[in-house]
C-alpha cells in the first residue's frame, strides 16, 4: 500500500425527505445563492422544496449552468454573488452544476483572473462555503473537492481541486432520481463504473481493502444498474446506485493505490471536440484502452475477470478478452454505445483529438505514464 | 437502505514515516498533552519520535492509561490538563489510550461532574481538540467519535459518543505494529472482525454497498490475519490490517443499515467482572450469539456463509452451522479461545453477568431488541 492522506469532511444527509434538514447546515442569516441547470429542478418541485426548507434566509438564484459547465456562464454567477455579497452557495443538480458551483465558490473571493484557477492552477486561499442537493448520481462531485470546467471559446476542459471546495453537506435523496431520463441514468452508471476502474484496474499494490471495496462498487453497479432502467421508482435500487456513485469518487478507494485516469483524459477531448456526453466518451475509450494496455494491466485484469465476471478458469488471455468484452456488453446493455462509429465519428477525427491531447500536455498518461500520443492513437483507432 | 447521516472529519495520515507530519496538524504555539499507556511507546521509540516531530511546542506527558481505561486514572490527566491550560491532546497507543483521551478531551472543559458524561449522557458543548498516533489496530477509535470508559470502583463499563471528540488527525504507521505481542495482534483482528459483523450480520436492508464493503473487510481479515502473526514485519500485511480495522468502525459500513451490538454488550460484562481482554469476550460470545439467534439472522447468515466461507450449496441449516463453526475456528486459529471454560469461567458465573446486564438496562439488545435476559442466559450457557 502506498502512503496516503485521507480527509473527507463532507456531511452526507442520505434518504427520502432529507432536504427538510438543510437549514440546520447553513449559518443563520446567510445570503444563499441557489445554483441549478436547465430547469428540471423547477418542474420536479425540488427547487421549491429547497426554497421552503430555507424560509427566512435571503435567497438568490442562478439557473442555466450547462452540462460540461462553461467558464463564461459561471462568471455571470460570480458577478451576481459578488454584487449581492452572497455568503453561501447551494447547488441543486448533478456533477455539472456541482462542479460549476465549486468554481464559483473559489472564484468569488479570488484576487486575480479566475481563469487562472483552472489554466495555471493559481493557488486559492479561500472559497465560499457550499452545499449540494444531488439529483443525478454519477460524478461523485457531491463528496469530493474536484471540479471540471470548460472554456467555451477554446473548448478547453480543465480541472482544479482544493480542500476549500469540499461541500459542507450534500443531500442524497434517491427519490429525486426517479424522474431522470434513461440516458442520464445510464450515463451515471457508466461514469461511476469507470471512476472505479480508473482507481482499481492498474497494477497490484497490496491494497486488499481498496480492491475489495472497488470490486463491491463494480458488482453493485452491474447488479443494480439494469434495474434502475427497468424499474425507475424502485427506491432501494436508486439508493444503492446513488451511494455507490458517491463512494466511487470520494477519495476512499483511491487512497494508497496507483491511479490511471487515461481513459478520462482521452474522453475529455471527445467531449470538447464532438460534444459527446462524458459517460459516452468513457464507454468508448475504456474497452479499447484496456486492450491496448493489457500487458501492463495483466495481473489486475485477471483479478477483475475472476472477481467481477466469475472468469477464474481457462486460458488467461481468453479470460482477459472475455472480461473486456463483458465490460463493453454491460455498457451497451445500458444503451451507451461503445464505438466511435456509433456516434458518427470516423478515423479522420483522430488527428485533431491527438493534437488537443498534445496541446494539453497529455503525453504521458496512466499509472506508468506510458500512454503517449502513439498509444493514444491506437486507443482511438481501436475504438472506431 | 435506511436514512442516514454520515460525517467523518478525521484526517488520516497513513504510512511509514508519517509521524514527521504531525506538527502541521497542531496549531502553532499549542500546549500539547501527550497521553499513552504502559510505557511500550518509550521502549519502541515512538514517544521520542513524536517529541522530535513536535520540537518547539510546549509538551506535557501523562502515561499509565490502562487497558479498559478507568475514570479514576483519566481524571488525573484532566486535572493536569486543567492545571497546565493544555489546549491539544495527542494520544499514542491503541483503543484504550485513544478512548481515554477522548474522555479527557470532553471532561477538561466540562462544567459539572465529568462522570455524568458517561453515566447520564450529560450534554457536551465542546472538547479539547485531539490527535492520535495509532500503535494497535483494533478498535477503530482513531477514526470515530466514541469512547468506552470503566469506573474502577464499580466495574461499570460505559460508553459516550460526541462529534467534538473525533480525532482531528490520526497517524497510521504500519511499522509501529511490528513489535506488538501476538496476543494483541490476534485481539485486534478479532475486534475488527466482530465490529464488522455487528453492523453486517443482522437482516437484509437492501444496502448492497454496505454489505459488499463489510464482506471486503471480513475477507481481508481472514486472508491477512494469520500472516500478521506468522510474519510480523510484513509491511503490506500490517498495512492492510491497520486500514481494515479503522474502516470497520468509522461509521461507513454502519451507515443506513440495522446494527446489532448485543455481542459487545454481553462481552463488556465479562471484561468488567472477570478481566478478560475485550476481544476475548467477543470471540467467546459471538459464535454462541449467532447460534441462539440463527432464525432471526437466517438470511444474512446464509449470505455470510456463501460470500465469506464459500458455502453456497447444500442444506441451508448445515451451511449456517458450518459458517458459525468456521468463524469459531478462525478465532481459535489466531490463538483466541472461544469458550468460557478456556478462561476458567463456569456456569456459576452466569447469574452475576445477567445481573450486571439488567443493572445496565441491557434487557432488549440487538437489531430487533429481542435479546432479553433469558436469551442472554442462553448465549452465556452455549458459550461455556
Amino acid at each position: 500500500m502506498q502512503n496516503f492522506t485521507f480527509h473527507n469532511p463532507t456531511r452526507i444527509l442520505f434518504g427520502q425527505g432529507r432536504i427538510a434538514d438543510i437549514a440546520q447546515e447553513i449559518p443563520q442569516g446567510a445570503k444563499v445563492l441557489i445554483t441549478y441547470g436547465g430547469g428540471s429542478v423547477k418542474k420536479t418541485g425540488t427547487l421549491d422544496e429547497v426554497r421552503q426548507a430555507l424560509t427566512g434566509l435571503s435567497l438568490f438564484e442562478f439557473g442555466g449552468i450547462e452540462p460540461n459547465p462553461t467558464f463564461e456562464t459561471l462568471m455571470q454567477a460570480v458577478e451576481l454573488a459578488r454584487r449581492e455579497s452572497v455568503d453561501f452557495l447551494l447547488a441543486i443538480g448533478g456533477g455539472s452544476v456541482i462542479d460549476g458551483t465549486k468554481f464559483i465558490a473559489a472564484a468569488v473571493p479570488f484576487d486575480g483572473e479566475p481563469w487562472d484557477i483552472l489554466a495555471r492552477h493559481a493557488p486559492i486561499e479561500s472559497a465560499l462555503p457550499l452545499g449540494t442537493v444531488l439529483t443525478l448520481p454519477a460524478t461523485g462531485s457531491e463528496m469530493n473537492c474536484g471540479s471540471v470546467v470548460t472554456r467555451r471559446a477554446t473548448q478547453d476542459k480543465l480541472f482544479f481541486a482544493h480542500p476549500a471546495v469540499f461541500p459542507r453537506f450534500s443531500v442524497l435523496d434517491p427519490t429525486k432520481t426517479f424522474t431522470l431520463p434513461p440516458r442520464q441514468v445510464a450515463n451515471g452508471i457508466v461514469d461511476a463504473y469507470v471512476h472505479t476502474i480508473e482507481q482499481y484496474l492498474t497494477y497490484p499494490a497490496d491494497a486488499k481493502v481498496q480492491d475489495r471495496f472497488a470490486e463491491g462498487l463494480l458488482l453493485t453497479l452491474i447488479e443494480e444498474g439494469p434495474k434502475a432502467l427497468a424499474d425507475p421508482e424502485n427506491y432501494a435500487v436508486r439508493a444503492n446506485i446513488m451511494w455507490t456513485a458517491t463512494l466511487a469518487l470520494n477519495g476512499l478507494i483511491g487512497a494508497g493505490v496507483p491511479q490511471d485516469w487515461a481513459t478520462h483524459m482521452l474522453g475529455h477531448e471527445l467531449t470538447a471536440l464532438h460534444g459527446l456526453d462524458h459517460a459516452q466518451t468513457l464507454a468508448i475509450v475504456l474497452p479499447a484502452m484496456l486492450q491496448v494496455r493489457r500487458e501492463q494491466k495483466r495481473d489486475k485484469l485477471l483479478q477483475y475477470a475472476e472477481r467481477i465476471w466469475n472468469l477464474g478458469d481457462g486460458d488467461p488471455d481468453a479470460r482477459i478478452d472475455e472480461a473486456i468484452s463483458r465490460t463493453r456488453d454491460f455498457f451497451e446493455s445500458l444503451g451507451v454505445g461503445t464505438r466511435l462509429g456509433g456516434y458518427d465519428i470516423g478515423a479522420d477525427a483522430i488527428p485533431a483529438l491527438l493534437d488537443k491531447l498534445e496541446q494539453h500536455g497529455m503525453t504521458a498518461l496512466g499509472e506508468h505514464q506510458d500512454v503517449d500520443i502513439e498509444r493514444s492513437r491506437k486507443v482511438y483507432e481501436l475504438a472506431l
